[in-house]
């Protein structure tokens, strides 16, 4: 059994993981930490646990993470980056569903989230834990940075069209919708019911921090310089995240549909819909899948993509435990075999 | 692996029972029937089910459930009562979803469903498959009729109020909230979100047909007569059941927190929350979980049970499945471990 | 045109308030004040109201209402009953939205709400504001309490009962369900569409501050003693109270729908349904309309009612325009006939 | 006042039309016709109507519409064009929400609605009923064809830039989202709660009708080609369309802002938000508003237009009414001046 430790569970991402690694047969939670919550049974904060587990929250000064083979970061960023270096010393492997450690380029992260960043030597080694481009890069590493959600969606979908070469990647257009979970388990006025529900907005328009981590993601697939226009909306929902990707065909008589599946045929965790099908964020609720659709509406000159997973699964607890069965030597999707809760 | 063939695989209750069964580690789906959608594969109908099955609907005239060792039937009324008599003539158990046999009194159900019953020697027979009250028939029974959603959420909770004779049980009150998802996957204009989002409203107040299923299981537990107010209410919402339960305390000192922890303390599906907690039907979506409270505001002489579940799992499939697992002698959560999804 | 003031105006009820007020054929609001948002234009913050108002908030220190008709708080409580003594010695009329002059009975105030009441002279001075009861004494009041939101859709569905005396007033029970507006506009963890969304749960079952409102309210349709049983539940929508009233009946061959029918025949604000329609919170929504229905299910002993009104109309904002326009000798529902907005 | 007769009221955007007609100042509604629902009363079928409308469906074939000065088709698209000549020839003017004349080019309505169009000689002569860009030719005109819900949106936010040509408009892409009350009042599977509910998805993304009105209507504005990309999204609320436009700036130093500003400023039913705010649904919810946003990410070529109007009223119902007004020589808000429910 694998030891897991996990830093900040009382998020919406923290508890999804313990619902995840409290299930997984080859992994077991022994310390979970919240300086808020130390000292509250988890189940008592998040009666979905109950009968589940019996373990409490540990107050991080007091957390012992040495008995432990790996630490999940389910923080806001600005965390892991102060405390990941310590953990590695003593040989304690990582995965950070932060955004501390998603981008290679230390000044780019510090101009987008308007800080020093604490740890940059680390930078440069932590891998990208998208396991579709990165699966070999993970099984060995010391520190995995977790993709986005935004940027998980919005790679998959272009992914295909980049490698082959047969749009213009210089354009490309991204609109995309998130459920409010994506927002985190805070109290914001944004996020009420009574505001966020019943209603659709753009946000962040002039400039969302996950559009530097998706441009270094997509410049991996092409030697082409790379240009992402990224608007991200409010869907009054919980849970997913839709991927609606725009891109201009310069090479016109490709097999799309031929050349998502190819691409896709071995990958365990992303579905190609036959020709013709939508993808649906309920689909994949509480799944960690990752389903896809492309189409060239009137056989014109642009191309689209949808492309949805759940957002707290497949954009964020479920890939980071994709990842440590990676790390692991495990079957890729040990624990990870709930089929979507629909409706 | 139990062999398991499944009558009407389309409505919502199907599709949660093969989400359930597919993944059970002690059962393997083998035939399942469709008149509408027969040839079709079941992950066209259901893309949640991609990449987790590859059968296909079967025409109900060209099944052959003989080497099945069950036979569940996710159908409306009126088509187990036909079909049941030859399964179990072969040796086949059943374990019905529907509400074909869940009225042992003939008459009653002809009454309530306005038409002549077809197999009324099986009535009898039949056992009421609600494993906190029946668990030792369940195990031996060929026919199984699994209680309705709002049944399963009120009996639940009048449950240990009832054995220990602390309320009077001739004037007791449910007023109960169920998502939409007990309205069936039918194009029904009442069920659109247009209708039913953003509003509640009761309905079938005059007289649902769950009230004479619910008065006859209350009957079970008490030796004085019951009778029951039942008003069933559309929440906007896709997934739950919420009861709130209402009785003038006849007894008043009773420690009514430990009473149902008492009772409750051995049952693997049913949760009692600690003294002030709510319970929520987000925090059982998706489990086979049933969680209570139990309070007497103001100290008063009314005491209230609050009783949530899913109203597809512990209300239908997963209530199904509990019931296979005891008529199989596996343990009885086998395959229902899952955590609730929340958010 | 009545001169109007609005104390306190970014929450839920304030800028529904505006919304009614700033059409109103009769009335012009002049000054609007908040500690928050002083300086800042009411349509920035709320961009419902662009094109409608090009007021800005006032900060309250420098709020001057000298010449103000009238004045109305939209505040949390313990506000208004520290300014609403010098508003009332210079002659100006308030209309107070919020809990502070409820309670006739000074120690029950001071009990529920746990502070010293800061103007307890004025409590018995202050008119109930439920024109149904009390349209005489509001005309000529200088101080009106308008009525919680829960209270209103209770009280009017009790009354026709409660006045033939045709119930037990002792054994009530009003089990309730509330849209998240009723948690106002602030950051509240259990108000976010995450948490409070696909959900239903009960709130408050040890006590909530409408419970002693009600009841005093109750207790002036009787000379009988009145005990309530209230059950206050989150529905997962922005709008709309849902109250399921039940009583045992002491006089069984009543006419209720008559009775209900006669008792409302000349009330321009509420609506008895036709015998067997169910009211539903959507058929309301926007709208100062309580809509009932009544139900004797299968000829028993036990009652039914149910009320359905806009937490923000009818129970509150809409509901202090109709005192207003009592107030002022206008028709009563002048700038009141909107139309529910459905769906 | 104007006497109205409405065909086809028991849709969703009948019902809103008489939700606005009931209330107009200056038109007195005095038939309505529904083959379904012959002689039931409106406010039966629709409660949201008590109080406001004794009038019943008349059936169409005992319908006497020679009193009227104007009839409205509510009807879906095939009724209008069988009915509106005779009514043009006894001097009856129509406004027609349904699709049948909004495309002059019969052909081109032939091929997307598969079948011949039974009133071809009107498809010329039929005004656009879209104020904004032909208000005079709305005031004089018998017929008008009033608008899509996507195309008022998409139209109104490509306007200003393609007016003042800083776009390309060959390379337009529109990704929108509607609510579910677009998909009308009939029950189909997919508009259910449980399955539109808690989900996005796109849909027709290989060709949606809306397609060529509104490359139609863009090409109005534009002497140069026009081609678009357009996504429609299923959104899980009632009401409301969001569109987000896309389109590459050939033209670098525009002010965008106060190009948008400067073509609504007298625009009563358009409204430009400032720089920075974001338009959403629920601030347009009811009313006859357009909000729109325009912003350039990054400062790079590609512009962004966010627009959003209430489907059913700005994009059905409202525009209809505004319509009546200009043919009658009303103000042109006249009834209309309803400010948007939020929350």
């Amino acid at each position: 059994m694998i030891k897991v430790g996990v830093v900040g569970g009382t998020g919406y991402t923290g508890v999804e993981l313990l619902r995840l690694l409290l299930r997984h047969p080859n992994a077991t939670v022994t310390v979970i930490t919240s300086r808020g919550e130390a000292g509250r049974r988890l189940d008592h904060l998040f009666p979905s646990l109950l009968g589940a587990c019996e373990l409490a929250f540990t107050d991080p000064a007091d957390a012992d993470f040495s008995a432990c083979d790996v630490v999940f970061f389910a923080t806001p960023h600005n965390v892991a980056m102060r405390e990941v270096p310590a953990l590695l010393d003593r040989g304690i492997r990582v995965i950070d569903l932060s955004a501390d450690f998603r981008l290679n380029n230390v000044a780019l992260w510090e101009q987008w989230y308007g800080e020093t960043h604490a740890a940059p030597a680390l930078c440069d080694e932590a891998v990208y834990g998208l396991p579709e481009l990165h699966r070999d890069a993970i099984r060995d590493a010391r520190l995995v940075a977790c993709p986005g959600c935004y940027p998980t969606a919005v790679q998959l979908g272009f992914l295909p069209l980049l490698e082959a070469g047969v749009v213009d990647s210089a354009q490309l257009i991204a609109s995309c919708g998130s459920g409010i979970s994506g927002a985190g388990r805070q109290a914001k006025l944004g996020s009420l019911l009574t505001e966020a529900g019943e209603s659709v907005s753009a946000y962040s328009v002039a400039g969302h921090r996950h559009l530097p981590e998706i441009e270094q993601g997509l410049a991996v697939m092409t030697d082409l310089p790379v240009q992402l226009t990224f608007v991200p909306h409010l869907i009054p929902m919980s849970r997913g995240i839709h991927a609606t990707l725009f891109a201009p065909l310069v090479e016109k008589k490709s097999d799309l549909q031929g050349l998502f599946e190819a691409r896709y045929a071995d990958e365990p965790c992303v579905q190609v819909l036959p020709t013709g099908m939508h993808p649906a964020t309920r689909n994949v609720r509480g799944a960690n899948t990752c389903q896809l659709s492309v189409a060239q509406p009137q056989g014109r000159d642009t191309v689209v993509v949808m492309s949805v997973i759940d957002n707290l699964v497949k954009g964020a607890a479920g890939q980071a435990v994709q990842v440590m069965n990676l790390m692991f030597q495990l079957a890729e999707t040990n624990g990870l075999d709930d089929i979507a809760l629909a409706p």
